[in-house]
């Protein structure tokens, strides 16, 4: 996991050891999440939540911490509740009528803003003004809270009524009054049941447990980004200056604390999105997920089935664990899967050598540093720059280079501890352009620019440098890239879908921060924070995605949620800025796979009109779930409802992407899939098949011509697929744009091949 | 000289050192400024500088470096030139008719914004609504030069059309187009001859010589103080935020720039001064000044004559030589002075201990610093904080407590060069506010606080504190108190004038910087810039003062230069903002003398209506510099006509203030004062006399009352002062008041009586 924030690194490591903790912990309880059919519900039980408590009081407890009790009933996102049981007491519950399953609560990962532009929002045409900029659509940000205070959530210029479906409440707490809430900021609860009875002490205090204030700083980036007011002369550092805006800036927001401090619980994750579905948001944002778990187990995945019934997109990150493959999470058929780009806005500064010569190169320095006609230093043992030690030798009023021989990231960790005044650092990596840090007044240049540098320097008897910073760039190319962090495909949980769908800025996302909290560093210990911070991760994707959603809401009211979903897959650009394939930073001057950026970079323009929709209902996703043999309580888990069946169990979800994999390990891959498509075009239009693939795999459609009469004309179509794979560990990827004719749309689905070694057995 | 900023400390000791290099020197030439009688001019000639060229050609050079050329020629300040001439040459220039003085170059001494809300300055009422914030006067600042593209310079809002009879130009240069002038900066100027003759080649390349661009700040500081527009959001590092603007907003500056990096000569500041006069501008601003030197050699005061003559204010620094007295320097009787105040701003933080109790404090950290939550130490050893060895001792993450044992200065040098994370320094020094430089996340607390905090840190097993930075808090008390820096009087130029005449706020002040040079810094190599500075100086005192006479220009423009003066001192308040006498922050809780503040703090609204002015003429003092036994040359030097003479020498300038001291060192000080005021109220109006002073000194004023029947009409009184000096070193000081009967004009002059030992004899 290269050059992913260090938040989001500390905390994908800590939930693994919380993980691991609650595995082999001896308590004598454990938290569970436990699915009820409320079907079997008494008539002498006037609610579910009466009916649930009343059953664990009749658990013939066997424990000495009396009868477990309720901690959260669910009537949303799942029926059922959650609770503190013994293993004797889960004995008796599981004879109990109506008990559908229960599984250990678990820890989560925790997976701005001049991306807008970069995604070609703009004031003139398109989503923007289509939208009206989501006025009163409602995001439900489920995430570590948030800063209330912060000027990204003021709620000038938004409208005050509000939205008639809302059922939501501001709910105080330490540090957090009901009125802190206005008319961006409608909805504020928190969810700390399962936290607290997790039992982590020691943290409690931090977490800063009885209340919706952020106490990460997480919540308060993804809120911002989704749906922040407009924010003039923003900045982190001087760095990426400019207006503040969430992509949706006239959305509602409304917050739901479920992570805290550096653990997160599905039980508490659970009660948030039910809340949030029971309080009529329009869009789900979640910008964290659990690792390898089953889509029954998977508290996104059974909430977001409610959701997807009454139409909420749930928009959830891919996660931070690329480049290797396999490592996505949230790869559930019925969420958007939001993987993470690098964008074409970089930041640096310039070195301007004694000659006059200028060279642009990466940094972050926090602040507005002279280093100014300097001595320019290269030291043949001191360049190494390998230790603290070394730099006795280098005047301290001077630049010293520091040559590539190690890695840069240790070299500025030397630097910064020594007394001299600028650096040069030489490297060619291109995930140190995801860095976040640069505690030291040092720029990075490339190896081709270091020669020249080096050159001069030994070169000229008083060699002298400045060095400028606080530079922001636009138009660096290649861009986008896939961000090396970004989580891959397959899905663990289902690989019958591509994952993750598609990908948005994530990397060096400028948002709102939480000024309490350390946001940069000078030197080893002078610790700095500022109300807007630059931060990278597949976090900072999803609200992006989330924040066109919620534009598209406004624009298509009429949509289902897979047809938004269908709608930002199909027209999501495979292409950069040069007009060559996307390339992905995790596999330097590789061609990006599906597996890493789904269809491509989130296009919302294009999405507003996307010609033909991949929908797909409730049931479809359930046939799906028949196929992988899911059992009926792990359906009912999901589903919440007898009402879907199993009669027609069937991988060929009508998704607007195609994976294929050979089960049985040959190494021919054939498939057929079949898919319909739904013409939201208007008057008559005709459109026509276009595959592309490598050379060893062979697709045709049929029919390869679809004529529409009118809008809301289906079409079925199949596409026939046969692929040699040659080699294990190699990926084919491809695929079918429905072109129409005569007009602009182009309907573009990726296509992926799997080898045998990539499926996984759920 | 404790607590000025460092700028100026380089230039003072520098500039010192130049002096001596140039009197020891034996470069074949010296640079001499040559006073000619121009009425002495041969009618062949058809101009001055024709006819001095000419008089440098005739001179039968004896050196190798060829005949002398003129390097100025001067016709404003002062009638002559500047040149460069051997031993022998200027003896044979001396014989020349119309020769008047010569005497060698001088390098000189170099010496914002919420400042007008603690001078009263408002919108409602008072001198800025009267004075249409001083409108299209234009103030000629003779400094370092000015930064073109600081947002202070931009002209929005200002009078398109030139005053009519302004005669500048807008000079380019090395990075400095006649295109950046505007409506706010309509001239811009250049005079390094002097510096070029004077050969500090090394300096050449720094001072930026060929242009009106600043490259030292100072220049750009104090115009930006005079007249800067207004800039939103400006602050020092988040100190001292809000909109910065300089006194006179709407006032027109042109820049003279004369000072060369850390060399300032006299013959550039005359030709700079040269040139303001006869551009028309309506006011100078000149922040700097030459050490002993007599009237007739010093640049400000030879040029300071000619715009008396013209009715334009020149205001002066006092210098950054205190607390010591007898260190004013521009101490001329036709020039105001202005000496140094604090104010009622000041810059801190917040040290919240784990039990809750909060301590405010001194810091200027340049940055939003995160010190939260830390292990807060106190260690028997590491306390001292007086070696950086110790700090191992420390752990990292904590703050540490340095207690007030050594030099707080030095304390934070050697907290800079650790690791600590924080640190709390305890010191009741009050001039330690007066410092710019905090490069390590620390706060100074004072011994009482400190008393408490170490009581906690040591009784406290697990003592921990925030700190909070970047606080600016308003209503200091008590404020004003003198700057100790601030040089004081009396005047070693001419001691028979109290100097200074007044003070205006120097300490701590925001205005426009240099944005390529050093601002402030963290740790031991970490060094920042930032386009708004606080600085503190005399440097900085008079630009306000410059400004409140650009604004009293547009409100009276009937008013001579010496009424200016007067209705300044007149109305200057001698009480602090707890209603007591203004306190010496040189010699703490000491009541300030008159030698420190002169009539007390420069008080613009006041001034508008002074009641009474002090007026007086030219002749008026040459009438003093005649009593001061001046030879003719000497002053035909500063006059430059022999229409001014000497049949009336009289100590008795017609001075708002009064200065007594016994020539022939007897105890016992006896003096008759003859004053004569003009009335300007409006109607007729009477004042009854009251004076003040110490049990030693008796005063008498006759006649005692004044009653004026109309508008100019004059009274004339006599001040009879007998004064027993009982210690040697003490001064003793008071006042006297014209009281208007029925009214609220209090027209108030300070008196102090010199011990003998302070008299010079120039």
């Amino acid at each position: 996991m290269k050059g992913v924030n260090a938040l989001s690194e500390i905390l994908v490591a800590l939930s693994m050891v919380c993980l691991c903790l609650l595995c082999q912990c001896n308590s004598e309880t454990v938290t569970y999440i436990v699915h009820m059919d409320n079907s079997y519900m008494p008539k002498v039980f006037t609610s579910q939540p009466h009916w649930y408590s009343s059953t664990l009081a009749s658990l013939d407890s066997a424990t000495e911490h009396g009868n477990p009790t309720v901690l959260y009933s669910y009537q949303n996102a799942l029926h059922g509740f959650s609770t503190a049981l013994s293993p004797q007491e889960l004995d008796t519950l599981k004879q109990t009528p109506g008990f559908i399953s229960a599984y250990q609560d678990r820890a989560t990962t925790l997976d701005t803003t001049a991306s807008y532009s970069f995604l070609s929002l703009n004031t003139s045409h398109g989503l923007w003004p289509a939208s009206n900029y989501g006025q009163n659509v409602v995001v439900g940000v489920v995430d570590s809270g948030i800063w209330p205070e912060s000027d990204s959530f003021k709620d000038d210029g938004m409208l005050t009524q509000t939205p008639p479906k809302w059922k939501g409440k501001c709910e105080g707490g330490q540090r957090f009054d009901p009125s802190f809430c206005n008319s961006k900021l409608i909805g504020a609860r928190y969810f700390n049941k399962g936290f607290l009875a997790a039992n982590y002490s020691d943290d409690v205090g931090k977490a800063g447990v009885d209340s919706v204030r952020d106490s990460v700083g997480h919540g308060t980036h993804t809120a911002s980004t989704v749906a922040g007011n407009y924010v003039r002369g923003a900045s982190f550092f001087g760095y990426a200056k400019g207006t503040a805006r969430g992509i949706a800036p006239r959305a509602k927001i409304a917050m739901y604390k479920v992570a805290w401090g550096r653990h997160t619980f599905a039980s508490d994750i659970l009660a948030g999105l039910d809340q949030a579905i029971a309080d009529g948001v329009d869009v789900i944002s979640i910008s964290m997920g659990l690792d390898m778990v089953p889509l029954y187990e998977d508290p996104v995945a059974i909430a977001a089935f409610s959701a997807l019934e009454k139409g909420v997109v749930v928009s959830a990150s891919a996660g931070n664990a690329g480049p290797s493959l396999g490592t996505v999470h949230n790869g559930i058929p019925w969420v958007l899967t939001v993987g993470a780009s690098n964008t074409d806005r970089s930041f640096g500064g310039t070195l301007i050598l004694g000659n006059g010569k200028r060279f642009s190169g990466w940094t972050l320095f926090p602040g507005s540093a002279t280093v100014r006609n300097l001595p320019l230093v290269y030291h043949n043992n001191a360049s190494a720059c390998d230790s603290s030690a070394l730099f006795s030798q280098v005047p301290r009023r001077s630049i010293i280079i520091c040559d590539s021989v190690m890695d840069v990231k240790q070299q500025i960790y030397h630097v910064s501890s020594s007394q001299v005044y600028g650096a040069v650092f030489i490297s060619g990596d291109p995930t140190l352009f995801e860095l976040e840090k640069m505690p030291f007044p040092g720029l990075v240049i490339t190896p081709h620019h270091g020669k020249n540098v080096i050159e001069y320097a030994r070169a000229t008897s008083h060699a002298s440098a400045t060095i400028k910073f606080q530079e922001t760039y636009f138009g660096t190319k290649p861009a986008p890239t896939v961000a090396s962090y970004s989580s891959r495909g397959p899905s663990w949980e289902c690989p019958w879908v591509l994952k993750p769908d598609i990908m948005a800025p994530g990397s060096s996302i400028l948002a709102a921060w939480v000024p309490d909290l350390p946001s940069a560093q000078i030197g080893p210990n002078v610790v700095l924070n500022s109300e807007y911070k630059l931060v990278s991760g597949t976090s900072m994707a999803c609200p992006h995605a989330s924040g066109v959603v919620a534009l598209l809401r406004n624009a298509h009211p009429e949509w289902s949620a897979s047809a938004v979903r269908s709608a930002l897959t199909t027209t999501a650009s495979p292409l950069d800025n040069t007009g060559k394939p996307i390339q992905d930073n995790g596999e330097p001057s590789q061609r990006a796979s599906p597996l890493a950026m789904g269809a491509g970079l989130i296009d919302p323009n294009r999405a507003l009109d996307p010609g033909l929709i991949y929908d797909a209902t409730p049931q479809d996703y359930v046939n799906l779930l028949c196929a992988m043999n899911f059992t009926q309580a792990q359906i009912l888990a999901i589903t919440r409802s007898k009402a879907y069946n199993c009669s027609s169990p069937s991988y060929d979800l009508n998704y607007p992407s195609f994976v294929a994999f050979s089960v049985n390990k040959s190494a021919t891959v054939e498939r057929k899939f079949r898919r319909t498509v739904t013409y939201v075009g208007d008057g008559p239009a005709a459109y026509t098949a276009r595959v592309s693939s490598s050379n060893d795999t062979q697709i045709s459609v049929s029919p390869n011509r679809l004529v529409f009469k009118a809008k809301y004309e289906k079409h079925n179509f199949s596409l026939k697929l046969k692929s040699e794979m040659k080699k294990e560990n190699v990926v084919a990827f491809g695929s079918l744009e429905w072109v129409e004719e005569k007009g602009r749309h182009v309907v573009r689905s990726p296509l992926v091949v799997l080898p045998t070694n990539f499926v996984f057995s759920p």
